[in-house]
């Protein structure tokens, strides 16, 4: 089954255009680094430097900013325990479990097909 | 199914880390425009006046150069006719819609639950 564009707006047709919500969300999710920051926590509960580490290449300051954009659109939550030294931890909320899903199969796709695509 | 990035490179130990022909072929898909392009031509081959007016906000500059990445890429076809005036179609190719494919459960989700998103 391939959802166009078209398709889409035959149901919502204010779907993806300019400035509607779905335009913001997936730009939040297709952003430079919110599918890996997303497929680094579909893996479990992560702490901030054991996310750093998966998202191979991702600055301080890109994390904590898809993160907060990701807490705020309810896909991602944070925990932050009183400890000495503190521990914060990140976790797909159900929402966000839902999204990792439905990202499952572009994942997979671009991972069997990269070195086809980089040759042509 | 939820696809992580340890899953993933439980089989491509390489998959997604920094300069991988994945990360490339996820940046091209995943860039500002990138999807909104490809699910426009889910729906068929399109002019590029066309294309324009479906992918809502594009400028020529990135709608010209997105459409290159992708032919360069080997998912989307551009067959230009020699005619006065010259007439320009683009295609999927049979790669572009596989990938479509595997992007279409992320583009329903994205439009189906945007509002709850935005709504935090």
């Amino acid at each position: 089954m391939m959802v166009s564009l078209k398709l889409l707006r035959s149901t919502a047709p204010e779907a993806l255009t300019a400035g509607c919500p779905s335009r913001v969300v997936l730009d939040h999710v297709t952003s430079k680094w919110g599918v890996l920051v997303l497929a680094a926590l579909a893996e479990g509960t992560l702490r901030w430097g054991e996310l750093r580490r998966e998202v191979d290449g991702i600055s301080e300051k890109m994390l904590a900013s898809t993160l907060r954009t990701f807490e705020g659109d309810g896909l991602v939550h944070r925990e932050a325990y009183p400890e000495i030294p503190p521990r914060v931890e990140y976790s797909l909320t159900a929402r966000g479990r839902e999204l990792c899903e439905a990202m499952s199969p572009l994942l997979t796709w671009v991972v069997d097909n990269a070195d086809a695509v980089v040759a042509g």
